[in-house]
């Protein structure tokens, strides 16, 4: 990318070595220029999303992270586990970096018409390295955000409101008419059931403690089966008879819930059931695993029949299976809607260098509902000359 | 179904009480009459499937059966466990027939000229409840062996040659290019490699143990891989990077064999990979689990990637799905090559008495490769009248 050499601003970056350090660093880096068609975002917030959180610590042993360099430009310093070294070839010695989504005002455009309508506008845009001051994006990939919208209100306009809007799409595609979420009262969470609700879609809930299922039927949702309950597997099988589920989405993966969840729809498919199959429910019963908030091994007893799946599920293979014209739709229902179905909530707000603090690494680093950081790469730094 | 009331046969039912006791008994009942369109068969060879033995034993204790009865109409009592009794609703109370397929001598029919043509004639059939000395079945069901096969050479011509050419059918279906398969040294194993070696497909072979690769080899499968080596997972490996193959059928399912495939298949993957993906490779590894060979809980551990999928598969509903003009294709197949691709063998024939006993229960459920037994329901038994 151009750049004229004298301007620089400050970037995130991880770097895996070959012998499983990880190094994760604020770095200078030169300020791009924009392209004819580009945009230079002043980036003022960018959310940590768990699908940043791999990228950015490369599942190291966080627990025995130390910390060097300057207060300005910190390092942080931790070692990947051997296991999960193997599958990192590729990024062996890649300074890379990271963020995934954001939002901030477009201070300089490119010569184009269309660039330059954006100049003093708050647009969001999921770039990738958007855990830096400065960031070039095409106009075309900016979503503007309505007028007096701020930076943090459209920085998740991306993964999180397409996620949701994906699994209901997905829900539709392979013939479901009901579905399981769980960490069900994180941000995404919230917005499935605001977009469920809204459509007349039976969604049940799981979430871990009462105090989530309190949140969530405080915005209206009508199944919510709280998995630290003595009584949860027949809450479950209740809720997945009254509602015909046959889908989940699963933020979390490793342990026994995706197999709970399959065993409970197999349950209530069988309460229903009026002739014996010895193959089990004959209904095809689908578990898509999005998240890793769980990274143990994934275990499924064999009381679910022969007619379910399991599999991994993301939102960017979906969106380009889905094509562009229905991915642009989906985007301007998420502009439309981002104060209301689409709206998030966070937990604070760190500057690069607070990102970088053991004591808030510690925290955020754990994706724990409520527990959302934004990211402003601005915060307490002064302007560009 | 209509009968004349003085001729008896012998059948075994399996029954299911609602305390959980189980009986698996030789039961004398009618011999129908052949409706117009149908035949009366003599049953002479059925196989005990995997597929059998769960609707013969429904998942009971067996090593603490009882037998119960005389000799000539014998009783096997076992217990079924509360946790597999819970999805026998439908079948609890019910004393179901067994026997997927089998074949015999057509020693009568109905007036119909498709029926009355194969008088004498020897037929396989998928008719359900070939455990039984005569069964009736549309003529149109029947697949007549070529003269001179005996019932034995057509026993099996069902459920393991359409399983076989299924998952090839699958494998294209699905645009995966070569594949694994597990418990391959099984009948069905060995004409999935006829199929493949016919078709120039590359398959991985996974048996458990040095003396089922000979088996295999000898019979020109070129990727074996002994589970029970402490290179496995290595040769495995290399076996995938070699093949590309990113599908599994899996007999087994409990245990961590279908994990360990999918991980060797992403670092297979991996390993050939230019560019670093956070989420793994993004090419799609899926394993399919057709079988039950192994119960325990399914682990699969998270070094997989984001694309794969894990299910049940069964070559019903999947025929079902492909359609009637394409089964019909396979299905004649199968009749060109039933003594060369779909020749099975067997460790031997027992009366359903013999099937009945004890020890040779204790032998045949285990579903051991080589240890495949075939049912004579007219062994030792006089003639109709």
């Amino acid at each position: 990318m151009p750049h004229d050499g004298a301007r620089t601003g400050l970037q995130i970056r991880s770097l895996v070595k070959a012998n499983g350090d990880l190094e994760v660093s604020l770095v200078r880096v030169p300020v791009p220029v924009p392209a004819d068609n580009e945009v230079l975002v002043r980036v003022e917030a960018a959310p940590i999303n768990p699908s940043d959180l791999g990228l950015l610590f490369a599942g190291a042993d966080l627990q025995a992270a130390g910390r060097r360099g300057t207060a300005a430009e910190p390092l942080v310093a931790a070692r990947v586990p051997d296991a999960a070294l193997k599958s990192m070839t590729a990024r062996v010695d890649v300074s890379m970096p990271v963020g995934n989504e954001g939002a901030g005002v477009v201070v300089e455009t490119g010569s184009a018409a269309s660039a330059q309508a954006l100049l003093g506008k708050t647009v969001a845009a999921l770039g990738g390295a958007m855990y830096s001051q400065y960031r070039c994006v095409p106009a075309e990939l900016c979503l503007e955000l309505p007028p007096g919208a701020s930076p943090a209100a459209g920085a998740s306009a991306f993964v999180n409101p397409l996620t949701a809007l994906g699994m209901v799409e997905t829900l539709r595609n392979e013939g479901h008419t009901a579905l399981v979420h769980t960490a069900a009262a994180s941000n995404l969470g919230q917005m499935l059931n605001r977009i469920c609700i809204k459509e007349g879609i039976a969604l049940v809930n799981v979430v871990r403690s009462r105090q989530q299922e309190d949140l969530l039927r405080s915005i209206g949702a009508e199944h919510v089966c709280d998995s630290s309950s003595p009584l949860f597997l027949k809450d479950l099988t209740t809720a997945l008879t009254t509602t015909g589920a046959t889908l989940c989405f699963d933020a979390i993966g490793g342990g026994k819930l995706a197999g709970q969840i399959l065993s409970c729809m197999e349950a209530a498919l069988n309460g229903t059931a009026t002739s014996y199959s010895r193959y089990g429910s004959p209904i095809h019963k689908q578990v898509y695993i999005y998240g890793g908030l769980g990274m143990g091994p994934i275990e499924l007893t064999r009381n679910i029949g022969m007619a379910w799946g399991v599999g991994g599920w993301l939102v960017t293979p979906f969106l380009q299976k889905l094509g562009a014209a229905a991915t642009q739709r989906l985007k301007q229902r998420v502009a439309a809607e981002l104060k209301t179905t689409f709206a998030s909530a966070y937990a604070g707000e760190l500057s690069l260098a607070e990102a970088l603090d053991l004591k808030n690494i510690a925290v955020y680093s754990k994706a724990a509902t409520g527990q959302k950081y934004l990211i402003n790469p601005n915060k307490d730094l002064p302007a560009l000359p």
